[in-house]
């Protein structure tokens, strides 16, 4: 399964959830393709790929789709991160409830100044020194990050080093493992900014170039 | 130009201003396509379709490309943001430096106990009931919402109603403008967790039937 496939099986998993509560039983491709905007037949394709069965004519079961996609999804297990970074950021995260709706569980925040963190919750926050034997004993996989960029590299080698095989990174510094060891989602708050400013532009130019083409057309 | 090539235009200028500061004149498509992870032919692609003009065998003169991109992403203009939701996160993305660093300004904050935020510095922060009228009065296309679940879709109609035409939403609620005049970037950080989690779990059983095959040749 690559990773646009897992995304979207994460959005459908959610879409049913919210169906199961609404007291549906079951569910078709076209409901799930309309809601998070793909042809039913890419729905179809996914969830037939991942072995999950549909019934002619009656669409798919919710009790088993929501079942066969927790096992696929790997949402019977314990989620267990930890947040390295405890500044305003790492601590909004900490403190963040959608995440801990979602059933994943941060363990432990990492500081170099563990005393002075804005966080105050139940999540113990140690000394950045601490990290690396924190991950290898607890064999943490997941890590989120929230450090000034100046840092941000060496952590990240740090955490390579022990094992840390999927980051999400908060700081400004792009980061990537070139042995492909590590999956890094980058998520950089200035660039999604910066992003749809380019986008409002472009949409702005395209917008007026078709009213000089209208124009245009109404001279002829 | 659509959303992948902005996208992609903004971190070739991050890499060019880099190069730029180690003292470089000129740049190569290959350069710039190992640094991203695309093929030069697509840098090459990307640029001529900008009309950005490459020096055959000589590359890209990396002032020129800057200038032109500059004017093409909009970075030449003032980019005003507001927060909508101060709490935790909303503060924290007020505060985060690396926003300011880019040249966006976030120029005020709106929440429904403005009294209480967290956020302590020089943006204001008004009652979520101005933020209608501070929208239209101010010209303010882009916002960033950090509200809880429960309230996202009624402040997220508010927003469209005057005239809000990118939006980054770190709520949990999945936000879309049927209409398709606002771009809306969902930052879900639970998502973007479970999905580091899907990934790896992946990973783990490619992995294993690898090793399985593997040992089954051996055998043979």
């Amino acid at each position: 399964m690559n990773k646009e496939t897992s995304v979207r099986l994460s959005k459908y998993r959610r879409i049913i959830q919210k169906l199961k509560i609404m007291g549906m039983e079951k569910v078709f491709s076209n409901n799930l393709g309309d809601a998070i905007g793909v042809a039913p037949a890419l729905v179809r394709k996914d969830l037939s790929s991942l072995k999950i069965p549909g019934h002619k004519r009656g669409g798919y079961n919710i009790d088993e789709l929501i079942s066969e996609m927790d096992t696929i999804l790997g949402k019977n297990r314990q989620m267990d991160v930890i947040v390295v970074g405890c500044g305003k950021l790492g601590s909004a995260i900490m403190g963040h409830r959608g995440i801990y709706d979602e059933g994943i569980k941060i363990v432990a925040g990492f500081d170099n100044r563990p005393d002075h963190v804005a966080y105050k919750g139940n999540i113990p926050i140690y000394h950045i020194n601490k990290m690396e034997d924190f991950i290898r004993d607890n064999n943490i996989k997941i890590a989120v990050m929230a450090v000034p960029k100046f840092v941000a590299a060496d952590i990240f080698r740090i955490m390579l080093d022990c094992g840390i095989q999927g980051l999400l990174n908060f700081s400004p510094a792009e980061l990537k493992d070139i042995n492909g060891k590590c999956l890094v989602n980058n998520v950089n708050i200035a660039i999604m900014l910066e992003n749809l400013f380019f986008y409002l532009k472009n949409q702005q130019e395209l917008d007026s170039s078709a009213r000089l083409i209208e124009e245009n057309n109404m001279l002829m």
